[in-house]
């Protein structure tokens, strides 16, 4: 059940276009969401949506993911194992700034008449446009036209090329190219779910050079002693006169070009932007780094650029594009959503997946699970070379992860709640630490990305020592119980929903934990009867002995799994059914999110969910419920949920898909699309819910196409609701592309790239080959089961 | 059961004295304890046992009862409802200060040739007394005696008397009368009970003056806006030839008095204190104040204030005393803390007592329900009128507690878990806000009062709208639940014991909201039925509607009382018992307390008990047990209680008398009349520990002679350990003085004062009368019931 208000935007606020986000009108409204939407990242860095001049801004922001100041958490009261280190991804120099004045008038948007104006984020170019025609007081009419982008190809490289052109008059323009760090101070709103402001300025100056039309600054962080470098270069192409000035101060730099424009002549500004900082070069050694990235982009130029970024563009929406027809808006939101994906993900290497990707600091650019559950299913199916390094980045923070679970008191590793640099930043431990679940939402992406990508390798190293150490939390974790005929019970954990902490056998928790462990121990024991070497080195990291792995799958068989009887649902944790339900009814929509309005007890103390919980379980580990149970589970907990997460309504969806809700389940997806477009939680303007933008493809693959990959296995069971026509998206299964097409009469498997594959489609097995695509035809009603056909492919 | 060790201090430290606390020699092991043990303080000031010379210093410490500063609770995630103003007890500008030098040399007790030493806190006198002969390297010896007193009978006032005589040499001596305040910045322990430094001096100086003796200060506070005035006076005596010189800054003031010391001479420096503060004068209106107090004081002299001092005690012990014969030490021990309770409260006035007294900052010098629980039942039954002050002292803070329920999200009133202003200052909910037994504590209280004071007066106004609005809460946090045959039920509340926190129907919270409920309804009724006029301002007051109080009254008849009865004990909570016992076996002593150990989270997920729990709603509403119950769950419960907290032994040796476990009662309270002595916490250095003071004249009154007082009704049940051989006390019953002598072999009861009273002995109900005291024989095995027999008083 939603409980809000979706704002559908005027009709120049995207338009309909299948590759484009399109913006026709200034409007003030929507600057601070469009600072979101129009957003430009590669993984690696990103920057908002905030215009060449600077103003009208709303939340200026430029990102380097993983690059962040630490500040000691304070507590009012301070207890024993809280997290000590706070992170916060850094808002820094923002080197996209040029400057138009024309006769000294500066170009201002919410001021200018303005003639013509749309910007547009072109999806396939990979480029943010815009083009305007601003007719002065005097009469005069200034084109002006620009365009940017955040290389995918060029790791630390952004370009702007700005170009203006008088129109009807000649004039005196002055372009002044300018790079900024400010630093914004706290402000007064009190959203906890935002950044945090620091009391003093995070970066302080250490350095820079202004040569020719390059300016370089240097910056460094108080306390966590990083390193920044910025850069940018210039070329200015006009047939105009101009004259050029270079000046820096230690936090600012300016490239000033002041151009004598003749009418109809153009006058194009291209700049060279790049980035590097110390967490892939000494600090000593960025100045040069950064010098070596604009020589080699003043080399190539703008136009080689945009060629790159087309080409990258081109094969990522041949592995991972999903072709909607039916619903015209769904489609561009689609695609909006994936390419989001690409823009948090593609270059990311070495770090993670912030909740907001790199379009905001809201969250303080942490990594959460959303990487793992939302994110990483799609990264597998499509691109999984970059599954494999977010895995290889959690990897990397095992140890931080061993001494965190001491701390907390605990043998083995507990992966932090929210963090950057490996070190638990959850400042409220009730909806933080106590989501242990972390551990198992990591492993379960692991178990997934080995079965559909085969990477055995990954799986026996690395993979390896993460679970002997989550294994053993687990076991630590819990306890086999006198009172409940020696069922192993976890008490005292957060599961997803946070609107219920520190609970007992949260059942999610339990089955994940359940599945965490299994896997655990058949890994082991592959090793150690198939692998003696991989076991050995094992053993030699983790110290592990056999005798523990008996443990691990006592554990396991032992599991209590709360269980209503006379319902017949799983409670979503062991006293949640004793709760009170929530007075939906007397509670108005602007109360929502109700975290906002309530009292953590109040919330604690109802039957009243803030996402998918038990929903979510049933999807990921729908093997482990009878359709029965889905249903009435579904039944139970939907009214209950109020989506006041964006983690929800993907989820709801495919579950409402499963069960039969064919429009529910609808209704929900095109929630979980709209998400940021249509500013469901109001919330946009802090940037982007990735985790969201994941649960969309997963409601699209998961969803609609009814795609379970139980242990590995393929299975379809495909219903399109009303209105959609047809769907097309590719999977990358064990290294071969398989092809999902799906209409109203048929649904069509094929193997674009490699052999042969065997999946199944309802209650039927089917091959795929290269030459033999398999096709089933369907019933035409909407939401209807497959016809249980023999498929075209077995018939030959 | 105990999982410290207490540490028995050398026999030089608190020889036995019966009426004063003795130190033979200076010992700096135990410099930071006797700060707190040598404390003197009236319930407006305190001063902590530093020495007059300011060195050595563990914690220097001068307080004035609710002079606070304020400062916004800062988290490291926010959530709505969350606290948002600290408060914080300031430490004052130091007047104490009187430094003594002979020869240019400082009297330094670490390394001063100390011939002889005796430092005495005389609790007839009221004083603090220091005697020493000090040998200088040069062979001149100095004798310096030293007395000081915090005033009972003038609250503002206090005084030292600092006498120095050179025995056997001439020398210029110089006395160095200083007033001064340093600010001690933030120091990196970490400890959570203890109190926060600030980042700025959170005292700046707003003016004062010097002239002829008499040196005036003043402060302010930047949040809070609270003003404090303090000034000093002096007199010097001796027959030697001196100079005086007076000097003032902003934070200190000095009168120098340099004399030329005869041998045999006394050189004898009275210094008057005096402190006010805006909270009971216009902050304009503080020098004048002070002066005035100053004034009187220079005029009675210092004889004077020592003869009232000791008037005002002999009062109060012959209201208050506990007298023991046959454990030496216990009487010291008890009186000492009899003599605290009287230092905590005696002027308070207008405000409550903090959670260390006035001996100690620890907690922010925060008031809990320590006070009600622990310290009203002493002042109910010694010294109704401060009862009735601290009762008044909340009832004053019902309109914050009012915006504090709405503020979480309830109607009523919810009173703040720690709080100076009476703004919620708990910035851990799970410990603070969630102990919503604090509302029921606070009406239980009001309750005794009422019944043993017989003050209808207050019971009808103040106490009737607090009965109103708590009971107002107590509907709205609960809820009938269809799952538990229409129950009423408590979710996600914290009871007493804090290692297990935000909990489902806590069994001491849900009997004691029924007792609330309960009382509102009985007194509500009375108002209604027999004094219409009270029942009419209640309504004005409350806008009370009659249906509310059905709903009470359904409520208290429905409440959920949690029982397990397999065990047949009471559930600490709804799940208490479904959680893992603690491994007690495997956690060494100096993992005590274990909060300074383990993470919340491992503590919550077990069974292990901070405090009494069950056993504290077994004393306090022990009509609600019957004896087996008690039993059972006295047996279950005390091997899971650590006594990590301070409030615990003394309700667990009420028990254990109750039901017949002698040694181990005399043992426990024995634990708590020495828990600041023997320093059985480790922390006394911070502040004596007022809970557990309080709750030492508990386990003697309701241990050793077993009253119990349901409904004010008074029963007793006297059973005397072994090697204590007779105990004598008195209670003040509606006016009337009860007095109860217990030996080996009777029990005497008779009325000091008053006309009548009926009680009951046992099973034998006794009327007490001034002529006639009932006389009960009882059996002479230690700890055996009474003997079933006529009482003398009958049988005449």
């Amino acid at each position: 059940m939603l409980h809000r208000e979706r704002s559908v935007p005027p009709e120049y606020i995207y338009p309909f276009d299948e590759w484009k986000m399109i913006e026709r009108r200034f409007d003030s409204r929507f600057l601070a969401q469009s600072e979101t939407i129009f957003a430009t990242a590669n993984g690696y860095m990103g920057m908002r949506g905030n215009f060449e001049e600077g103003a009208p801004v709303a939340y200026n922001g430029t990102y380097i993911n993983a690059f962040h100041e630490t500040w000691p958490i304070v507590y009012g009261e301070e207890a024993h194992g809280f997290a000590k280190t706070g992170q916060t991804m850094l808002n820094v120099t923002d080197c996209r700034l040029i400057k138009l004045y024309v006769d000294d008038e500066p170009l201002y948007l919410p001021t200018a008449n303005l003639l013509q104006y749309e910007r547009t984020l072109n999806m396939q170019a990979g480029t943010l446009e815009r083009e305007l025609v601003w007719e002065m007081a005097s009469g005069k009419r200034v084109s002006v036209k620009s365009r940017r982008l955040v290389s995918f190809q060029h790791r630390h490289l952004a370009a702007v090329q700005y170009e203006v052109t008088l129109l009807n008059a000649k004039a005196p323009v002055v372009l002044s190219s300018e790079m900024a760090y400010a630093y914004h101070m706290d402000d007064a709103e009190q959203d906890p779910r935002k950044t945090r402001g620091f009391k003093q300025r995070p970066l302080s100056p250490s350095g820079g050079s202004a040569k020719d039309c390059r300016i370089l600054l240097s910056h460094k962080t108080r306390n966590s002693k990083m390193t920044l470098a910025c850069g940018v270069d210039h070329v200015i192409e006009t047939a105009c006169n101009y004259s050029h000035t270079l000046s820096r101060t230690d936090d600012s730099g300016k490239s000033v070009f002041a151009v004598e424009a003749q009418p109809g002549q153009p006058i194009r500004l291209t700049k060279f932007i790049s980035y590097h900082t110390s967490r892939s070069a000494p600090p000593e050694a960025l100045r040069e780094r950064t010098d070596r990235t604009l020589d080699r982009a003043m080399r190539d130029g703008f136009s080689q650029l945009l060629e790159e970024q087309r080409a990258f563009l081109d094969d990522f929406w041949s592995r991972s594009d999903v072709e909607i027809e039916g619903d015209a808006a769904v489609q561009q939101y689609i695609r909006w959503n994936l390419f989001q994906l690409c823009q948090a993900s593609a270059r990311a290497e070495g770090a993670g997946i912030g909740a907001r990707g790199l379009t905001g600091d809201t969250y303080e650019g942490h990594y959460f699970w959303d990487t793992e559950i939302y994110v990483l299913p799609f990264l597998i199916y499509t691109e999984p070379r970059i599954a494999r390094n977010l895995l290889k980045f959690r990897h990397s923070m095992l140890e931080k992860a061993r001494q965190r679970a001491r701390e907390v008191g605990h043998p083995g590793a507990l992966f932090p709640w929210r963090t950057i640099n490996g070190d638990e930043a959850s400042a409220y431990y009730a909806a933080g630490t106590a989501q242990y679940h972390i551990n198992a939402d990591i492993m379960y992406a692991l178990k997934k990305y080995a079965e559909i990508t085969g990477d055995v390798e990954f799986l026996h190293r690395e993979g390896a020592e993460m679970l002997v150490e989550t294994a053993r939390l687990w076991v630590d974790l819990g306890f086999f119980s006198s009172r409940a005929d020696g069922r192993f019970r976890i008490h005292a954990v957060t599961g997803p929903d946070e609107y219920a902490t520190v609970v007992n056998d949260n059942t999610y928790t339990n089955l994940m934990a359940r599945e965490n462990l299994r896997f655990a121990v058949r890994t082991v024991e592959t090793l150690r009867k198939d692998h003696p070497e991989r076991f050995t080195e094992l053993v030699d990291k983790t110290q592990l002995e056999v005798a523990e792995v008996a443990i691990w799958k006592r554990a396991a068989e032992q599991m209590y799994i709360p269980f209503d009887e006379k319902l017949g649902i799983h409670p979503q944790d062991d006293t949640f059914l004793e709760r009170e339900v929530w007075d939906f009814e007397n509670t108005p929509h602007d109360k929502y999110p109700l975290l906002l309005h309530f009292h953590p007890l109040v919330l604690y103390r109802h039957q009243v969910i803030k996402q998918a919980d038990v929903a979510l379980a049933m999807f990921l580990l729908g093997n482990e419920f009878t359709p029965e149970q889905k249903k009435r589970n579904f039944d139970y907990y939907d009214p209950l949920t109020t989506g006041d997460s964006s983690l929800s309504v993907s989820i709801q969806s495919i579950i409402a898909f499963e069960i039969g809700y064919i429009e529910k389940a609808r209704e929900y997806a095109r929630y979980a699309a709209m998400m940021d477009l249509a500013d469901v939680g109001g919330n946009v303007k802090h940037g982007a819910h990735i985790a969201s933008i994941g649960g969309t493809w997963l409601a699209i693959v998961f969803g609609f196409a009814g795609l379970r990959d139980y242990d590995g296995q393929l299975s379809f069971n495909p219903r399109l609701p009303k209105r959609i026509g047809h769907v097309r998206f590719c999977l990358t299964v064990r290294g071969q592309r398989l092809q999902i097409e799906m209409d109203r009469s048929q649904v069509r498997y094929s193997l674009q790239d490699g052999k042969e594959l065997t999946i199944r489609h309802a209650e039927q097995e089917l091959r795929v080959t290269l030459d033999a695509p398999a096709v089933v035809a369907v019933d035409d009603k909407p939401g209807a089961k497959v016809r249980s056909r023999e498929s075209s492919a077995r018939r030959r």
